[in-house]
């Protein structure tokens, strides 16, 4: 491999770059027109325009971004995450192309990509999954299955999402009404009034694991804890979790099977629901690196990025599992161009004022300089911050202390930092106690 | 401790400070009129002007410093590493004022502070020293004395210093005349005709040892070469070194020794030369925090500065040898404020653009900030950048690629980073042939 075309945006472009380089490998940033000026594209060795925003136009334009590797003698690209990273049909094009395409087969991601496959996948690999029905054709068949999977139990739009036609059930008594009233709600919000049920997992963790796979074996690096969201969007992570040892390892030899089952190849991560009882369930995979990855490498002192580079060459994991140690504790916030006072909206703006921290155990990914415009059409993940220190206790004070040396500044632009620092001083967030309803709960947003 | 007065400046300063921060301990930093604008400044808890550069007015006046920390009611003093870090007076005087020295006893300080004594002290602890004689009166005494040592020799003046009056002997022929050269080049130079011998260790490595006591017990963190020097001025620092694993070993466990044997207190360093049979000879000691220190904490992921925070505190070891783990590779360049095309001469300026390197195993200690004014008043670090990554190739190209991406710049304004990036890619380097005269013979300076 000797030149990658990094396809994406941000941070994780200059992350990609960074880990090319590194390699010895050339960088071509393919940009939008709005990103001309962007960081990524001010370092790259070459960069080249790929359209205009909306993404439709340039990140996600897939002639386009093919079009860019072959002009610039490309004969790799890297996705980074979102935009094109879990599209199989891209991952196949690249490969009819004669390109290699950074990131897990296309039969991966067929396999582990879509929620319900995965799902079936999960199971016939031993991997528990939440339990549930399929459409509820009457209530007596809800009784029956509430009954077998035990109260709690929640029912879900089957055409839906984000909320809308959900509702808990504690108990049978309940059922009847809240089946009419879940089907009422579904058929205003999506036209179809089908639900079915799952089990209701009450003050859930959020819990990864990361996984590395080379087609043949896999290896786990241990797991992400990612309760800390705010509408399903993660804000702050760590590792690692504070499970006892027994269910850290449970998962994570959990997960490994489960990417191996597929022949998994590249970084990937699979997500569970952890209740306190410590039992788990697999809800999904993401078939690409993810933007809380730094966390990972912090800990164990691998190079995700630069893995999936030396897996995409063709090179077979050159770590056993029992070679993976864990030193410390890591956690990383998002710094997003939102206002947390109002609502986080974006606001964005020209950064004027910019200083990041430094010092031991800090690890700043941004593609902000001082001068720079943010354009609004894309995310506003503007920096993630990220600090090692020997124990959790620890991190936190580091967290404190790099936040409050951070100062991102101009006119009408907003971060998430105060956010962030009240997260950090919340007693609940200190001592562990943290479940995805963390921020609605304790945050008082 | 409550409150820690900062007797410092610069990166340093700032070091101190995120130390203390972390820690829960307030900050006031002490600076002069030159550095009321100085990050670490307007970062601190609170500021407070002890006299106008020169520093013997205020960062070495220690009736103004005494007076700050009690005027704002600090119970510690740090000192940082130059000024009155190595000053046992200073140590003592904080002592009958009740407030704590951060750093080691008097005692120490004047048991290893001072070369002469601290080689008799490394004697009586059976720690190698580079052998020697005194005063020569004869040229019968000399001749003795170099069959006894075994040639090469060398010859220093009593009197002096930096490289007058020193001749290298490489056989007993040569003897008698280097004597009456180097004689009359040190009277020319220092009126005064003294001179000893000593053994000449040809292409010695700079090798130093860190050291951690509580006054009763004493660990070490391992070595760090030291050998990329400039006219005795350290450049570039890395750990672990190439030695073999035994000299490592033996090496580190002398300087243990050493501490052990006066009880030292806080963090210092043993420096040593390693000639190529891996002998090695104590040279000196620094009873203090050091410039390079950070390799070690990325080495080994203890934070220095905290741990002399937690002794001064009066807490004991809560490390034992054993535990100290040693992981990956790491490597520290000094950036000065320097042209390196014109024989290092400072150049400094206003900081215009600024832009630091970051992502995976980059750590960043600098004062700086965009728009800040350097002061001609002091020394010409502005900057150090710290990489870390498992094996010593990768964290060489990790260095690589941090320089590639970072900018520096302003009116006038020259660093050191185009010397780095030259060692960097010079060859002997790269498979480790490194001496105390790499810069001389390899740079071709």
């Amino acid at each position: 491999m000797k030149k990658v075309l990094i396809a994406n945006r941000g941070e994780i472009a200059l992350r990609i770059l960074r880990a090319a380089r590194e390699l010895g490998i050339k960088t071509v940033v393919a940009h939008s027109t709005a990103d001309e000026k962007s960081l990524p594209v001010l370092l790259a060795d070459e960069a080249i325009c790929i359209g205009p925003p909306p993404s439709g136009q340039s990140y996600l334009n897939i002639p386009n971004i093919l079009s860019a590797a072959i002009v610039t003698g490309a004969d790799a690209i890297h996705p980074g995450y979102g935009f094109l990273a879990e599209n199989a049909t891209f991952a196949e094009m690249c490969r009819e192309h004669g390109i290699t395409f950074i990131g897990p087969t296309p039969e991966n991601m067929k396999a582990l990509g879509d929620k319900a496959t995965a799902r079936k996948v999960a199971r016939e690999a031993g991997v528990p999954t939440v339990p549930g029905t399929d459409e509820l054709s009457s209530l007596e068949e809800a009784k029956r299955a509430a009954q077998e999977i035990g109260y709690p139990v929640i029912l879900k739009a089957s055409a839906g999402g984000g909320g809308r036609g959900m509702r808990v059930v504690h108990t049978e008594e309940e059922l009847e009404r809240a089946v009419l009233q879940a089907q009422e709600e579904a058929r205003a919000a999506f036209g179809n009034p089908a639900v079915y049920l799952e089990k209701y997992i009450e003050e859930p963790k959020h819990i990864e694991i990361q996984v590395l796979g080379d087609g043949e074996n896999v290896i786990h690096l241990w797991e992400r804890d990612c309760s800390i969201q705010r509408r399903h969007q993660k804000l702050l992570e760590e590792a690692p979790s504070l499970l006892p040892e027994e269910t850290r390892r449970a998962i994570a030899e959990a997960a490994r099977r489960l990417a191996e089952h597929v022949g998994y190849v590249s970084a990937g991560t699979m997500e569970f629901l952890v209740d306190k009882e410590g039992n788990f369930y697999f809800i999904e995979m993401n078939t690409r690196i993810q933007v809380e990855h730094p966390v990972t490498e912090m800990i164990t002192g691998i190079d995700l990025v630069q893995a999936q580079f030396r897996i995409a060459q063709g090179e077979k994991l050159w770590l056993k599992q029992e070679e993976i140690q864990v030193r410390g504790h890591a956690i990383e916030v998002r710094v997003n161009a939102e206002d947390p006072e109002k609502g986080f909206r974006p606001s964005i703006g020209k950064v004027e004022t910019l200083l990041f921290p430094g010092g031991p155990g800090v690890r700043v990914d941004s593609h902000l300089y001082t001068g720079y415009q943010i354009p609004p059409h894309y995310d506003s993940l503007i920096a993630k911050i990220i600090v090692w220190a020997p124990t959790r206790e620890e991190a936190i004070r580091r967290m404190e202390r790099a936040l409050s040396e951070t100062v991102i500044e101009g006119p009408g632009l907003k971060t998430t930092i105060p956010f962030h620092q009240k997260v950090l001083q919340n007693a609940f967030f200190r001592r562990g106690a943290v479940y995805t309803n963390f921020v609605a709960r304790r945050m008082e947003m």
